[in-house]
């Protein structure tokens, strides 16, 4: 079971979005400003917010077009899920695809993560789009679990 | 394969959401402004965008509790497809839970889709809670593809 999403960024490039994804400072302006480790391939980044977090290992990087990462610690629904960015320039938008794949159950915490998911790539567009993001801790919330 | 996703209302109730999503009023004010149609058990409603639309034949209601939506006619990947909101307070959150059902595949417009239902559960969030939703055409705008 996969949480499937898409979104257009205008007046950018694939690289920019690719340098937004796969850098510290990238990272840390659209998706939690807690963010360490290393982004390169084989690396392990360590992503906080304030309940907990995720460990995602790089798995596969292609510049300007893929990026995949592995949830090697974290939620016990999260651990062994894959993480797939895809990108594409398409007239005047930066399209990127983006999978959260191989979730077990279509739990409660699923359904949670697959809006929140919206929530931070809207927040990448926003970023990449003007300059400003809004990661985590100064994130939109969506409900009783943040 | 299903989108899926998660809000929770702050000060509200069961029963406000479920007015929201099953009356022409609630429905024009956070998803399309061009809604019309019946809203009873069996009855069709035709939601209209800027490029065109659903139809969705209203297949169960269980006041406050369940809504259930089949579509009757639209965009091909849509027809068949089956839209389920199941509706429960917990403390201060009333918890929507929401699933777009049986998508054959997934198709690029799966992955738009799914982003654009999180955009329109925040409209009704922001709808119950603050009187002002985002409905079409003034909805929040994701891509090229609107």
């Amino acid at each position: 079971m996969d949480i499937l999403h898409r979104i257009g960024i205008e007046k950018s490039s694939p690289e920019k979005v690719y340098d937004a994804i796969t850098t510290l400072d990238g990272l840390s302006d659209w998706w939690t400003e807690k963010t360490v480790g290393d982004t390169g391939l084989g690396g392990v980044i360590a992503f906080r917010f304030i309940p907990g977090g995720f460990d995602m290992k790089v798995i596969e990087l292609d510049p300007g077009r893929l990026v995949r990462w592995e949830v090697v610690d974290g939620p016990p629904e999260w651990i062994g899920t894959t993480i797939r960015w895809e990108l594409e320039q398409r007239g005047d938008y930066t399209i990127a695809l983006f999978k959260h794949e191989g979730w077990r159950e279509p739990v409660e915490f699923m359904h949670h993560c697959s809006t929140k998911w919206a929530i931070y790539l809207m927040s990448l567009k926003q970023l990449v789009e003007t300059g400003e993001g809004a990661p985590s801790p100064r994130d939109v919330m969506i409900s009783d679990w943040h």
